[in-house]
């Protein structure tokens, strides 16, 4: 088990896009509620199972494990909603990995930037293409985007 | 993936412990819905996680992962209820190995035996301590069964 400690933004512009490298990246989740997770992930020819638990503050629980490329696929087929489909960009900002993931298809044009951290009040820089914080909007978790659009925008 | 089908019966009386192995069983459910499932369980030193899926009939999509057992651990305190701990007899009947599942703790007095066929409409011997078939009874799943007492008693 691995606790995650993570701050995610929403992202203004496209000056983050400079030096990205990108992989595209299939997920669906095959249960989700407020308490615990499980995400099936499709990237660079890899199949993942991760089970995530809600914690206190930033902090979840995750357990990742592989898993066999046909066993996904089935899997995704057992999910309630459609995968998500996004573009992954990693951004090397101030020595700091960031994760810009620009999103496909329903969800095109949104794109969240996320940054991993040791301890919740690690202090970090900010890029200048970073815009409003939503690590605790339920919203903008993967898990609730699959199962609606955009946050703020009408369902067509 | 595997594709279970299987039969469930209540037990009657003690004559299908002549003869039987036993392994004590402790399982949870990460989650559980009329769709999918997840159980965690732990028997003979080892772990693994189950993702089971809704067929038509008899049949099940199963997806049979080995964890490490402090995963399991951990994962079962995620889990809504405590584990159900039971022990698994296997007994064979007319060449065929039946699984009969002695419960405890909170669903003591529960006996269940299931026998897995490769197809839907596989004939096979009953035993004379077969009792009432719980097959498509949702009640006697035991993602049903942890979140509950025995079926039919009154929860205390």
């Amino acid at each position: 088990m691995a606790i995650e400690i993570e701050r995610k933004f929403l992202v203004v512009g496209e000056a983050w896009r400079r030096g990205a490298t990108v992989k595209p990246i299939e997920q669906g989740y095959l249960f989700s509620s407020p308490m615990v997770s499980a995400r099936i992930r499709l990237v660079d020819g890899t199949a993942t199972l991760t089970l995530k638990g809600e914690r206190a503050g930033l902090a979840r629980d995750e357990f990742e494990y592989a898993i066999p490329i046909a066993d996904a696929r089935d899997l995704m087929r057992l999910s309630q909603h459609p995968p998500i489909v996004k573009l992954r960009h990693e951004v090397v900002y101030a020595g700091k990995l960031w994760e810009v993931d620009e999103f496909t298809g329903r969800h095109a044009g949104l794109v969240i930037a996320e940054i991993e951290l040791d301890h919740a009040d690690e202090v970090f820089e900010r890029p200048s293409w970073l815009g409003q914080e939503v690590t605790h909007d339920r919203r903008y978790r993967n898990s609730a985007l699959i199962a609606s659009g955009i946050p703020g925008e009408q369902a067509a």
